[in-house]
């Protein structure tokens, strides 16, 4: 398994195995389809559900931060006010963001739509029961001819096992270029699956993610409340692409307490952490123009709080970023940017290492330092401060043509 | 005359005329050469001085806030408070930066040189009144064996007129690819002239970007600190390229007081500006890989401290930019990253204009936003946040492939 193993022991610790060939219906409880609803142009699959069949709904969601929120997050925010959940419907092929009042009442509309598919289906269902997410161009309206019809052929499509969960993975994707699933099926018979999209504009506050996990472990709204607030604050929010920040970012995370068994808060905590962290892993290597997955580590910060404000600012760097692209090695671009994060540091006490070959030491080149070989694709910048214990790590990437070139056409 | 008209009133007030044709040798009482002197592999022009011939000799500084500094940097700091200068060495083809202890002395030994020789050449000179600049790679140390005897030739090719300043402002060039010179006359018989270098790292901390500013009124320093930093405020910390800063950015104000005329303040302050905003233009358009000329404005603030976040925080947004280099008017890029400047907004009543054709009105879509062609050179991106009466305008450029082709092939 990937993942940030010198923060985050507990990963390491789990009675489990995290496969990427599941995703939302690897825990009992949850079926989940994805189908072409018309709404993006090309045809592709557009149109995701996952649906809760209990017999517990507890949920939790973590939202953008952003202060420009899109219509299905202000629906999403207030619905999870509840902690309840009974089915989560996922658009691609257009944000709805920026579209106002009557933007809004369109998600509603699909939340009710959904609620009423369902009821019919038997299953009953308020429209306060239906989360709603939408990933896309901001700034246009959905098309609901085409999204409401859809509905109901998403709710027929329903299904478990292995293939639901990935229709939905595939129909959440924007210039993603694989489907994104993970699942732990826990030593004692509990399970958390989630799949995730997001490609560019991912940042700190989340940005244009969505994701969704599941468990069959039982748990309150509560105890899912924390274990998602934990994990995000180490996996999501610690992805840095291009320090873009979405309007609809959403991280759901629900429960159907079908497995009947109730771990512990640390044992919840570890398994959605996995999940999130691998997931985070996978958007990271898939993010848009990647030619190169960069881990920026700042050890030795006077707190974890300076060493994340650290490598964020390094993982933002033009400068350092396109030098990445390069395989150059120029470590005082590394200088440069660590100097302008708005931490404690002393210019003579830095070390800076690349993939383990020391670079800089005490704030002078190190010899050898200009033929060390980046070629390959994974690249790790270690900045020790020297200060104190605090260390954070961050995923990023290179900032290369393709990342130029997807970002300037894609409205167009 | 370009400048950001609306902050800057008082530029248009000037009763002077401002040409690009001359520099640091425009008002009387300086001289300056700039000559290769083998600092820089390719062999062009890399060695720069100006002289002030006085009979005053008073100067002003502003200097990166990046807390890793050039040894240049830690040597011009300390000249400067003196308020004094006689003399400014400048070198490319090296940042001396990360360099250590040895570094300083490079630096230290490079301004007694200067003063050596020119004491030798009948100007009693020490080295407590040489700054000096350094742009380049950062790391590496500097060539001495080159660069000190260069000092000697400099300092004979010293020329006043238009050659000398010129000559100077070609030797501090780096990935510029023209100079960058400006100087104005004042009717009342004084003068401001000026040089700058930069072309990337260009960010709020006046990054990678040296500049020399003479003038032949008679001022104290405090008068000329208060004029250098007035205008540095409102011109090169309001040019965000990439949002990268330098470790050696140097801006310095020089007096000559050869014109015996003592300006007033407001008027001082009004030909720096001056001086200083076009010479920001002039490195705005010849910015690293740049094919869009953008002023970001934010208006309609709480403060002109919240228009000013606002606005830089638009222009370092990667996707705004790249849309931007694709001629694309995806305004919902905009609400995006506007919407995560820590700043006070409300969502429904931005509105954004693209060359002053409304896109956006209240948060939503204006009609034939989609159609705006931003298909010229120049490009006014204009958010109204209808709060109050804060307004403040950065000059940015797109994100193109040339910035990711020059920035990846830099040291190698």
């Amino acid at each position: 398994m990937t993942g940030l193993k010198s923060e985050t022991d507990t990963v390491a610790s789990i009675a489990g195995k995290l496969v990427r060939s599941q995703g939302v219906t690897s825990p009992a409880g949850f079926r989940a389809a994805g189908i072409p609803a018309g709404i993006k142009a090309s045809g592709r699959s557009d149109l995701a559900l996952v649906f809760n069949e209990g017999p517990d709904f507890t949920a939790a969601g973590v939202f953008t931060r952003n202060k420009v929120k899109a219509a299905p997050v202000l629906w999403s925010q207030q619905v999870l006010t509840t902690g309840r959940l009974r089915a989560v419907v996922l658009n691609s092929g257009g944000a709805n963001a920026c579209t106002g009042a009557p933007g809004f009442q369109d998600a509603h509309r699909t939340a009710e739509e959904v609620a009423s598919v369902l009821s019919n289906w038997g299953s009953e269902t308020g429209a306060i029961e239906v989360a709603v997410c939408s990933t896309g161009l901001i700034g246009d309206r959905l098309p609901m001819d085409k999204l409401l019809p859809g509905v109901t052929e998403v709710v027929h499509e329903l299904a478990g096992g292995i293939s639901g969960g990935t229709d939905a993975a595939y129909a959440i994707m924007t210039t993603d270029t694989v489907p994104k699933q993970a699942a732990i099926h826990h030593a004692d018979k509990w399970n958390v699956g989630g799949m995730a999209k997001g490609a560019g504009m991912l940042a700190p506050s989340l940005a244009t993610m969505l994701s969704v996990i599941t468990t069959d472990a039982v748990a309150t709204a509560e105890q899912l409340d924390t274990a998602l607030r934990a994990a995000t604050r180490l996996s999501y929010d610690r992805l840095d692409v291009d320090g873009a920040s979405s309007t609809n970012d959403t991280v759901l995370l629900l429960s159907s307490g079908a497995s009947g068994v109730s771990p512990s808060q640390e044992d919840l905590d570890a398994a959605v952490l996995a999940v999130c962290d691998d997931l985070a892993d996978q958007m990271m290597a898939d993010a848009e123009g990647v030619t190169k997955r960069v881990k920026i580590t700042v050890s030795g910060a006077v707190s974890e709080d300076e060493a994340l404000v650290g490598a964020r600012t390094v993982a933002r760097d033009s400068l350092t970023k396109t030098a990445l692209f390069g395989s150059d090695p120029n470590w005082g671009r590394v200088l440069a940017a660590i100097g302008i994060a708005p931490i404690e540091l002393d210019p003579d006490r830095i070390a800076v290492s690349f993939n383990g070959n020391p670079v800089c030491i005490d704030g002078v080149g190190a010899p050898g330092a200009r033929e060390v070989d980046l070629s390959g694709v994974d690249i790790a910048v270690t900045i020790d401060l020297g200060l104190g214990s605090g260390t954070a790590t961050i995923r990023t990437t290179d900032l290369s043509h393709a990342y130029v070139e997807e970002n300037s056409a894609y409205s167009s």
